[in-house]
């Protein structure tokens, strides 16, 4: 069946999966998890076609470890399904409550988005992970994963649809789009998709963006800095440091930019510089970087203003005045994502995290803590650098909106308008 | 200048306007209320430019009525100025403060969404108001209003610009596009301007949300519905209906389509056709609607499945087997805005007001509420009929995003990932 037509019945039948109780979405997350670990032999043949294709195909053995789905990566879905059945519900939170007039009540309530279309990469746990927090949240789902996980992906896909339909959900509450041409027509159908999350590289997610009018929550850039004050401390400014830049190079939380305050530059720079080349990190340093560092091979030149989104073990460094052309730079260059600070002064931190315009501003941390779990959001779907709706870490509350509920006993607004009768608001909540 | 390098120069002062107090937030919102009475009688004489102008263009004289800005307008506006200041702060507000380990404290606070495009019609109230909004909220505004009232926008922006400035706001807090061509100009700026807001006909807000990569909030249709289900209670029912059909047909939020159960339509039909006729209202009726009609010219049959946004004193009827029906037909005809039952059973309205997918679902009173002035919000941008970041009546909650500031004491992930260290997660709100 075509894509737009599986759609158009998913998105009449999102207002029943919305009102479905959290007893019954809960419920389902156990199904899920027993019926995984019922097929789990099934699943990891599956997966070793998968593994074996992708060998054949010559793909780098990085990306072949995120391919794999073996018992270790199980038992972190078992607990991550687990976990969020522990969560509170989103759905169905009364946020105001109001008594506009006597036997006028408004109220606020928090509801499902609807039809959430989801493409992300060959992580056959991200489909899971995914899948489980849009169930939680009462939400429809159109899955569209990597094809490297081709196989796994189907069989997880048929293990969880099927576990929904045996919890009482429509067929139509959950949908695998298979081929890559499906990503056009699922961009087209902006009458029936409410939302669009796409997860993998700028490119990417930049292509989403452009080729459709569904609302697009996720980031393509993550160009994070950290600055150096003259009041930083430096035995806890190099681990940070290289924590942020090493951790996990391909992460979009890692850092690319080191500013640094001209005025400690001459004494940190030769350290950190010694620390980086340890941990294998090359730096592309402004002219004035370079004349504070040892002769190395390690360290290049690069011309001003050309800072970059590196994802590998590379950093930029430049120098700055003062904390205000630190801000200025990371609000021009950045991609407002997660941006720290290192320093011992409450003031200057204080400015900093004022006036960067980013969804994280960090105060002597790691940016690799930009995360939904480390935030304590049990999951996440993405992060977005995006200022509405939802901002940094998405979990469960960026995945339902609110509806408002007006109950009256016939009252017409052209009485207020006459002044015959008047609003008192009284707020009940 | 080129709006494109003024808009430029907003971006970069906009976080300071961001991080401005309260306090000054509001003190510039009473001294714009004094300097507008300072200059009335200018602000008149400028307006009476503008009617002049428009009653030679041969405008009719219920747009002239909108473009008038007299003593009782003015009053208005001063009185929405003084009840903004009473309003609570919506800026940084902590909505989280979590331990996620001992000295590593994340905080999640409101902070203003930065630079805001408003384009709205031509009501030179509305310029103060949106001004207004923008700056309790901590935003920066770039306003282009319609021609037809360019003198009193002109000297409304210059008394509300230069209020800003003598009260410490930078130069580029707020803007004023004047030229038609810079309404494209300013969509072109998707790396300055974070959200767009327009106002006005369905046709030009679609052309802003098809030509633009901006953030759009706003609605373009405003198709409403009123359901009158079997256990209506017909003497509520009769009112409601003529209020939200005729108490202001060209607002967004009038009723468009009458949907009728079928069991009460032969009693009910006569009685509303008869009071829509007193209060000279067409009815465009379904073959089946004509048929329980008495003859009557101000009654004509449509085709099925022609409904429309008549904005007019005209209302589209037809007839359904129970409340799924109209359920549906709302959901799928429907643009989301609000939408009514009429019914004396608490199960039938609980039923449509859970799967009704809309802004705004009312039980037993005129959709004509649906307004930020009516819930009590003071004030309000626009509608959204969108269900990202703001749904329904956009007041000052709609005009903040936040941000999430982490405070640490040099952490790193590496120590939790190596399992060194672990997350505590203990709320401290």
């Amino acid at each position: 069946m075509e894509i737009r037509t599986e759609v158009k019945q998913m998105k009449a039948c999102a207002p029943f999966v919305a009102s479905m109780s959290a007893e019954s979405r809960n419920h389902a997350l156990e199904r899920i998890a027993c019926r995984l670990k019922e097929y789990e032999q099934e699943i990891f043949e599956e997966n070793r076609k998968d593994l074996l294709a992708a060998e054949e195909a010559g793909i780098a053995a990085s990306v072949i470890k995120r391919l794999k789905f073996d018992a270790g990566k199980l038992g972190d879905v078992f607990k991550g399904l687990r976990q969020l059945q522990t969560l509170p519900d989103p759905v169905g939170k009364i946020t105001l409550r109001r008594e506009l007039d006597e036997d006028l009540i408004l109220e606020r309530v928090t509801c499902p988005i609807g039809v959430i279309g989801v493409i992300f990469e060959a992580r056959p746990d991200a489909l899971v992970q995914i899948s489980a927090l849009c169930i939680k949240s009462g939400n429809c789902a159109v899955l569209k994963g990597g094809k490297e996980t081709a196989n796994t992906n189907r069989i997880l896909f048929r293990v969880i649809h099927d576990s929904l339909v045996e919890c009482g959900f429509p067929e139509k509450s959950l949908l695998q789009a298979e081929l890559h041409n499906e990503i056009d027509e699922l961009l087209e159908c902006d009458d029936c998709v409410d939302l669009l999350i796409p997860r993998g590289s700028n490119r990417f997610v930049r292509y989403i963006m452009d080729n459709t009018r569904i609302p697009v929550m996720g980031h393509s850039d993550g160009l994070c800095h950290i600055y150096v004050d003259a009041d930083a401390d430096l035995k806890k400014v190099l681990p940070v440091i290289v924590d942020a830049k090493t951790q996990y190079t391909a992460a979009c939380n890692a850092v690319e930019t080191l500013l640094v305050n001209r005025s400690c530059a001459p004494a940190f720079l030769p350290a950190i510089s010694e620390e980086l080349k340890k941990n294998h990190v090359r730096i592309r340093g402004t002219k004035e970087v370079m004349e504070l560092l040892p002769e190395s091979g390690w360290a290049e030149e690069t011309a001003e203003e050309d800072f970059r989104e590196y994802l590998d073990l590379i950093v930029s460094v430049k120098l700055v005045a003062d904390v205000d052309e630190a801000i200025d730079h990371i609000n021009r260059n950045g991609s407002h994502h997660t941006d720290a600070i290192l320093t011992e002064n409450p003031e200057t931190a204080k400015r900093f995290m004022n006036l960067v315009d980013s969804a994280g501003v960090y105060w002597n941390c790691s940016t690799r803590f930009a995360d939904g779990f480390r935030y304590g959001f049990g999951a996440e779907v993405g992060i977005s650098t995006g200022k509405l709706h939802a901002r940094g870490p998405v979990g469960l509350e960026g995945l339902v909106t609110y509806k408002y509920r007006l109950c009256g006993n016939g009252q017409i607004v052209g009485d207020y308008a006459a002044g015959k009768r008047e609003f008192h608001f009284r707020d009940l909540l």
